[in-house]
């Protein structure tokens, strides 16, 4: 009855499925309490006022006509104006209102940059370790994935690695910068790499090659370090963001997607982005997560709270003897699995009752994710656990 | 730099977009007042107070952790519950909570469906007139939209029609009752009729054909007329609808899917769904939007307005000698076009500052759709536009 794809997905998801189901086993038998959850990157920090209070003002004309209807596919002409005015500080290059599109989050926004741009058998680049979502979205749009290594430990940008998996078939490559799952913010000099690898391979192939600049992390860094423009480095990046991170968000689905005006189809391929908005069921992003955003734009969950679990983590894994790479921005860790095996690994934390994900859920085994959207209690509470889960790995 | 097929609908949309662009200047030209717009089924009404309401309630725990986080991907189970319960009365068909899947809407829902089901090269079938952008989220998912005439003058559902058209390759009926734009409600005959014709289909092919209903206008019939159940006609029906029109919400995009709870592959066609609802980018409906649906389900919009307004409609129509079959449910006429050219009797009107669509816009040329989200003054100011317009059409 179903779609082959879609067949195969489920049969292969079932793994995943089995530890998350595993852990929730463990809830229920322990105590949701008992069980150190680093699984899920859900944010636990409360919203800003901001959005109560946005909420309230749209209660007091939520009974007038239009309130919540139709906009244009693109979104509030308002909100793509504050938009336009944030991303012009953030990027560093002047962007207008009409290159921005209000989308249902980054995964809506990758969605549509994908739908105007592959056609079928196009190839898309990702970086190992990557958010495993991107292979289904290239997938809906007839794209297949290639996976480009990270150097090994500190996940820094392997710019030749990138160039040799380049084809004739490269449309585009996803970039996630604060990174998910290594926490990696890459520098100015990466992405000006990049930038050059991908101009050339552009001029070399008569098409531009479009880098998909994912950045719902951008708000959140460690130690001073600054996330660098996509868009000086690069005329053809589109960025993608959303507020599900800093405005603790995630389940309203606001985001967008916005283009360098200077590339000389910037208005033709606004337009493929609007029209596969509209086409691909979004229609547009929500009404009032839109008016809640544009309330509360410039505003931003407590970060300090972040980075004080940042280095209490540290001092967890350093303490149990996991090697890790400080993140340098998001709210993960991604350390080396003891004993190399990553699956077995998670599974000795599992019987600690301390959840966390294989790095082969993000196509790097030998390595195993932790988030760290949990109250510090939790942190210190599961340090014993991180122990012995080691001595066990170690034995 | 575009995909292939986007490069095609920016050039073929662009006369539709060339009509919106007249419609708008002859607003910006004579005052918005001054001109009468059918084209648009933006409902105009105000969203029943409940929406206010469960704002307000909202905005008093917006602060709390987690008050908007990621929930799971089919949506809160209390709405899949209370949505099952409305439904189980709606259709005669007893639902749960795991037969439902929330979604960014009734075009969100199509899209999630068609992403379960269509394998390249797969044949949808619709209904002429139809939803133009049903051949949009047909091709999206690699599937051919394959359009079966309805009956001339009351688009009665012609059966025969359907079973002709149906090949190894037709993997689904997409069917709009209360119709967009015909305002034509299949009667329980013509539903039943239709579902031994699929189950027919299904049998032959050895794969069951799907019947998507798309139902966003149920709770608005006239003159007593009742939608019948579709889940009871044919098992292999999803039922896909929004609160759109019957909470004016429009905006915020929120629906749904439901699935018969007896067919065999119930549990694995729902799991494809939900996965299809997470990968294609929506990840869950909104969860204001689904907070709000919660508070407000089994309030709506005040429908003896419409009524009303219709009434008010086919006087007009009838005194200009226009034909038309009258609506037994959503809020549009599709008119025969005086003259017999809808293009040019949709100019016809523009002249006189009225808007509406061309039948050529939803596949059948020669009638036309007025919208009537508008107030009971727009029609009555209509009524000398569209008398001189027949007169020139026939002239």
């Amino acid at each position: 009855m179903l779609a082959r794809s879609v067949e195969g997905y489920l049969t292969r998801s079932s793994w995943i499925r089995r530890m998350f189901e595993a852990g929730m086993e463990l809830k229920r038998r322990f105590g949701a309490d008992n069980v150190q959850d680093f699984s899920l990157g859900n944010p636990d920090l409360p919203p800003p006022a901001a959005v109560a209070e946005a909420l309230q003002a749209l209660a007091e004309t939520a009974s007038a006509p239009f309130a919540f209807g139709y906009m244009a596919n693109a979104g509030y002409p308002e909100l793509r104006e504050a938009l336009a005015q944030q991303l012009t500080v953030e990027q560093g290059v002047d962007l207008e209102a009409k290159h921005v599109v209000v989308t249902c989050g980054a995964a809506g926004a990758i969605n549509v940059v994908l739908r105007s741009i592959l056609d079928p058998g196009d190839e898309v680049l990702v970086l190992a370790p990557y958010f495993v979502e991107y292979g289904f979205y290239a997938e809906n749009h007839g794209g297949q994935l290639r996976v480009v290594p990270t150097r090994a430990r500190d996940f820094a940008l392997d710019v030749e690695a990138v160039e040799a998996a380049i084809t004739p078939r490269t449309r585009c490559l996803i970039l996630n910068s604060p990174n998910n799952p290594t926490g990696r913010v890459y520098s100015a000099r990466e992405i000006a790499d990049l930038g050059e690898v991908l101009l050339r391979a552009s001029q070399r192939h008569g098409r531009p090659l479009v880098l998909i600049a994912d950045e719902p992390y951008r708000f959140l860094t460690y130690d001073g370090v600054e996330v660098p423009s996509m868009l000086a480095a690069y005329p053809y990046a589109v960025v993608v963001s959303s507020f599900s991170k800093s405005l603790s968000l995630a389940g309203e689905r606001v985001g967008f997607a916005a283009i360098h005006p200077a590339i000389p189809e910037a208005g033709r391929f606004m337009d493929a982005m609007i029209l596969a908005n509209r086409i691909l069921g979004f229609v547009n992003a929500p009404a009032i997560g839109q008016r809640i955003l544009l309330a509360a734009l410039g505003h931003q969950v407590d970060t300090t709270i972040y980075a004080r679990r940042r280095q209490a983590m540290m001092q967890v894994l350093t303490e149990a003897g996991i090697r890790f790479a400080p993140p340098q921005g998001a709210f993960y860790f991604f350390p080396e699995a003891p004993g190399g095996d990553d699956e077995a690994f998670v599974r000795f934390l599992a019987e600690e009752r301390i959840l966390a994900v294989p790095g082969r859920g993000f196509g790097l085994p030998g390595y195993f994710r932790l988030a760290f959207c949990v109250d510090e209690t939790v942190i210190a509470r599961a340090a014993p656990g991180f122990a012995r889960a080691v001595a066990r790995a170690q034995a």
